[in-house]
């Protein structure tokens, strides 16, 4: 039984909009460069052979520029006819195309930024089914952060991840370095309003649960079964007054005494586990 | 009822070496440089908010200089009379100071790495107690890492978080503002031999569950009950052999698919999670 989980919405409700400064930036067109959402980053390096070997498995994925330095082996090519040649460069070329402390492994590959679906699509294929997990990050700009959390819902079997359009991290060698392969494995997309896209997820049949120290519950008390969208803040500002007041739940985590924050990856992943904790046959 | 739990050892077991170049390294007397211990790292760099206010708190913590640039509030020096007097610096002047990259806030201080406490220290207090959680690495290198497990092990009552001399982050502004502030409040310890300091920890009770991901149970099919000590190696090469034999147990987390392996920092955020989870109250 499901003890007062509210109704879903059946329409959009009219937003109340103009006293939040930030909900109006966020309906701001964004400027469109040569064909190239900016959002999404443009052509960047990869690095590290994890990454290079889960993208070279992404047929989607398009490569400008393959380098090594010959010192590692290179990660299989899969037999694929779309690929630029190896170059062979020296551990200085390499260090010079790449960020400052890049670890590398002696391999890099210049790609362009995988294409984002959008959440109407992924809505409609999960609304399908009886069960889904869905990771909302409200605004979390770091990209260490962002690949961290892209690779535990990787981990954990989620569908797909949500980030906000505006300030959120874009594609770029140091988040897929930080997914470790997860970014061409695990969707990514991108809202420009996401308290819209908590309703259309929630049309989709999920359950909407919103991670907040100050929440009375904790985590584990919730009923975690089925559709879950789990939605976390910036370690900043945590989640916006729309995104919590949109939220099915609030829930914390038990952390306790005088350090009683998370880095959100690290609350992500134990959302992840709590929710497949309580999904497992048993 | 715990059922295959092993009988901790009464005595130091002699231990074979020489096999593995490894354990060799790690019994070779460090270089001592001008009365400081080099593991810990020299005098650095702290900024950020968080990590400055804790280090403020922390009456062992000895700042050289403290430096502002005005922009932000300071954090409050709790009438510590044994600190050197605030100086205004420019942006630039701070940006020089510190890592490339570094989120500031508009303050730093100049400390000295804090002194790490003997495990045999940690232990003795240990021993006497019901209950217990402590956190080894085996040799995680990336400060950043380090840091944030600092943070998970803070916000999750671990009593101390034990590393490996050899091979692993000393203190650093990095591994500080990771930790964002929890360097000061939970003792950090390092050992010569991690194979040695496994069977003092097993001497004062505990159980010793190294995470690997081919174990054959699941964290959560263990009882985690009483006095735990949770072992996590680094994502490259995992728990080494000696750390794998000596352990209690082994336990792999839930994940699945192509994405197998997490961040060591996430794997021993939902660690902890699990331990407390399962010494909750109910």
């Amino acid at each position: 039984m499901r003890n007062g989980k509210p109704h879903h919405h059946k329409h959009f409700k009219h937003e109340k909009r103009g006293n939040n400064p930030r909900d109006k930036k966020v309906l701001k067109p964004l400027p469109i460069a040569q064909g190239m959402d900016e959002t999404k980053g443009g052509s960047h390096w990869l690095y590290g052979f994890h990454a290079l070997e889960s993208a070279l498995q992404n047929p989607t994925r398009k490569f400008r520029r393959l380098i090594h330095t010959g010192s590692k082996t290179k990660p299989d090519t899969f037999e694929r006819s779309d690929l630029p040649a190896w170059e062979l460069v020296s551990a200085q070329e390499i260090h010079a195309l790449l960020p400052k402390d890049a670890v590398h492994q002696g391999i890099a590959a210049l790609t362009d930024p995988l294409d984002e679906p959008e959440l109407e699509a992924i809505c409609q294929t999960l609304a399908e089914k009886k069960n889904g997990l869905l990771l909302l990050l409200d605004q979390v700009t770091d990209p260490h952060n962002v690949g961290a959390i892209m690779r535990s819902s990787a981990a954990f079997g989620a569908d797909a991840v949500i980030l906000t359009e505006r300030h959120a991290a874009p594609q770029s060698g140091v988040l897929a370095k930080a997914a470790s392969g997860a970014l061409d494995v695990i969707p990514l997309c991108r809202v420009t309003n996401l308290a819209r896209a908590i309703e259309m997820i929630k049309e989709a049949g999920f359950w909407c649960v919103g991670l907040a120290g100050e929440a009375e519950k904790e985590l584990g008390e919730i009923d975690l079964k089925g559709k879950i969208a789990l939605i976390l803040g910036s370690e900043e500002s945590g989640l916006r007054r729309l995104t919590r007041e949109n939220s099915d739940f609030l829930a914390r985590l038990p952390t306790q005494g005088s350090i009683d924050q998370l880095n959100v990856s690290n609350a992500a992943a134990i959302a992840l586990y709590e929710v497949k904790r309580q999904q497992a046959p048993r």
